[in-house]
């Protein structure tokens, strides 16, 4: 509640929208301070993670998710609310265990890593071995490990900015396939996180067309570095068991929310995050907070009595943790491109939003990407650029002088076909990669103050996008060209 | 390591142990520097964790540890090293489950109490009823949770020095039986922890002679959390499945090494931890550190080719954690009643030592407890507590102006029946708790510096004790005797 304090007193001052003409020195309707003094946003986090939990991707709770968010944006008053429906593959984790046989037994906390095919039903015994990378396993010769559980004990990087990721998680990726190829019966990682719990981080792995597929888990940090001191006296043999099945062809379940434009309907401000969730854990920071903060920043504006000139979309994306929601939603919505202006999807918890990047004509800096608020004439869209700014800063929130590079998942597949303009912030994950993925992910983790300032920082910008008759997809064009 | 080259760089001035004709001056056999200096203690830890890891009282493992330990004082120069073993219950943990079943399937994160009964096979499912504490269900009329799961949702109190655990451990080891007498048919605790994983922290339970033997399991932080949400909407249903087993007269081992005084070889100072642990995790801080640190201590003068005057006896005790051991050890040792000077216990962890309790008449301060450095001519022990002053402080150690109150559990039995006075270290638990008793406790939560500063502070104790003349159990008597 510090925080929220901190943030209230200082906002009468801002946020005070001077381009519009619904708003301009009316603090009382000050997007940012409604936003923080909502509780929509954390109401919604909170009962989707008690009154569902978790909601895999195909999954009966998933469909129960997708109702309840339907009844609950109903009676927030969006327009167009409903359900979009498209196959995937639902993957059940079963039983699973992982023991060290020898030199001594003992028990390792495990996860099969999702789509990961079972272990036969008595498990896989065999010796391990262990490579400190995915690069180092690439370098084993082909067959070196023929009869071998092979293990990646490369460590996840903590960064603010979630940097360590990208790197770390091309073992669980990449790394079974990589491993069979050699010869191995299973692939064993170090869970990519940076927690020393012992609990293990799931995530989906794929397998390449022309590998074996062998069984592939996770295992927590504590227990890979006590096999790894092991490993460092002497032969480990590993014990591996896991009992999980497939069925393809089932549904999953996108939820989509509309405020209509007063001018331009056909107009859309596009704002998600995704429903779905691994099933360890609740789902609360990966992703119901993205959804709450979609959601509640639309909430805020819906509340307002006055809708902006252009449409605000929200949608909660299913199976999004399955890689399959980004090119389903592309596919479904061909027929409506040209239609979304400008698009963002909040998936990386509730910390603290540090920093915002447009796209790069957006800044207000022409073809060089960066803002100019000082020159004469202000080129195109600066005039957004410096709204967005001023609204932003007083939530602790710095406009990036460069344009922004990636948004959500669930978005590549509009911004690379469509070409939509993608706008990011950055939230502070420095503790993001100890909860991912696992059974930790919890509304405990989440604090109410920090969600709030993100559905205020999503909310300022949704209503000055909406409300601003900037062409984001022409800058965006006319920047990307000019490189 | 940052700690560890703080406390060496200020080491070469102090605990110079003046009062004792063997170091006079003679800097290279510091003490204090050379436990900071040493890894001994930090192998011994990281080996029993790695090489043996879980060691329930009464298990094959406890005995592996054992035999380990006895091998390794061996090694280090320890004489008379052996095991005394005494009959205690096996219990082992089987297959465990808790859920909510209603409103909503939800798995919740659970572990069995210590000697707590198993469920039917089928398991029990009925509705929960939730109290704040054990007084509220101590305040329940009688009969009134007949069918009913009772739920304490008492949370731990997280305290530097640890006050939070007595408090809140009552609804562990008596809420079974209170709860059994009102009709429940098994008992649900939150976990006696300050984190907020989704990991249970078990620890024993006592029943009552008169009480029926009701299930009794505790869940994650995060999981009563959501009890308490679901439960503030409506009815909530838990099923709860626990397969332990229990064996009677199996034996527990307890691990003794000396090193024989060079003048009052029948005077001993005894230097404690105990060897069992919980099975879910690997025992490092509960209580591998603590059997590191007495042993680690010890060993720092071992290595010093010059014995004090009294004889040094590390106990590793078995089966601290079912609370067999101090009764047992006081009864095999009642024939050397008296000989035992002082005695103090390690088992907090590995956080540093930051303040230090002396038995009331050792502080030099006569009758009153407290110190009085200043005063001519100096009371009997003065010279002790000031020789042990100086060279605790440099190592970020206090000594408190009250006498010990209390040392660890096993001592309990020798200091009631037989007299021996107690000294005690307050270590810091600031974190101690959010990990005791769990599967969380592994080698990576101990700090290698923190741990050098226990032995460094254990041994500068030890040898000031053992070396000196001064009667403990004389002036403790007459300090006890005054009040």
């Amino acid at each position: 509640m510090r925080l929220f304090r901190r943030l209230s007193s200082a906002l009468p001052a801002l946020v005070l929208l001077s381009g519009s003409a619904a708003f301009a020195g009316d603090a009382t309707s000050d997007i940012g301070a409604r936003a923080l003094a909502s509780h929509w946003g954390y109401d919604f986090l909170a009962d989707l993670t008690t009154d569902i939990g978790p909601r895999m991707a195909g999954s009966k709770a998933e469909r129960d998710a997708a109702d309840w968010a339907v009844d609950r944006l109903k009676k927030a008053g969006f327009d167009e609310v409903h359900i979009e429906k498209f196959p995937v593959t639902y993957w059940a984790r079963g039983a699973e265990e992982a023991d060290i046989t020898q030199p001594r037994l003992q028990h390792l906390a495990v996860a099969a890593l999702g789509h990961s095919v079972p272990t036969p039903a008595g498990g896989i015994e065999a010796e391990v071995v262990l490579f400190k990378s995915l690069d180092a396993l690439i370098d084993a010769p082909d067959g070196s490990l023929k009869g071998k559980i092979a293990v990646i004990t490369r460590k996840t990087v903590r960064a603010q900015n979630g940097q360590g990721y990208g790197p770390a998680v091309a073992s669980r990726v990449a790394g079974p396939s990589v491993a069979a190829k050699k010869g191995a019966l299973a692939l064993v990682i170090r869970s990519v996180g940076t927690d020393n719990h012992r609990i293990a981080h799931t995530g989906i792995t794929l397998y390449d067309k022309d590998a074996p597929k062998i069984p592939a888990a996770a295992i927590s940090n504590p227990d890979a570095d006590l096999l790894e001191r092991m490993a460092a006296k002497g032969p480990v043999k590993l014990r591996l068991k896991l009992d999980n099945k497939s069925t393809e062809k089932v549904d999953t379940y996108t939820v989509v929310g509309e405020l209509k434009g007063r001018e331009h309907p056909d107009q859309v401000v596009l704002l998600s995050g995704h429903l779905d969730s691994w099933e360890l854990g609740t789902g609360a920071i990966d992703d119901g907070a993205g959804v709450a903060i979609a959601a509640g920043a639309a909430k805020v504006i819906a509340d307002l009595g006055q809708r902006p000139k252009r449409t605000i979309r929200v949608v909660m994306f299913g199976a999004e943790e399955i890689g399959a929601a980004s090119d389903a939603y592309e596919a479904a919505h061909a027929k409506e491109a040209g239609k979304i202006v400008i698009a963002g999807e909040s998936d990386f918890g509730a910390g603290k939003i540090f920093n915002a990047a447009l796209p790069a004509g957006a800044l207000g800096g022409g073809t060089s990407g960066r803002p100019r608020f000082t020159s004469t004439p202000q080129p195109a869209g600066a005039e957004f650029a410096k709204q967005l700014t001023a609204a932003l800063q007083p939530l602790g929130v710095d406009m990036l002088r460069k344009p922004s590079s990636e948004g959500g998942a669930d978005l590549e597949g509009i911004h690379e076909k469509d070409g939509v303009p993608i706008v990011d912030f950055g939230q502070d994950g420095t503790k993001y990669f100890d909860i991912h993925h696992t059974a930790d992910d919890t509304l405990d983790k989440v604090d109410p103050a920090e969600l709030a300032q993100n559905i205020a920082v999503w909310a300022s910008f949704a209503w000055l996008a909406a409300d601003s008759d900037v062409d984001f997809r022409a800058l965006s064009a006319a920047a990307g060209s000019a490189k």
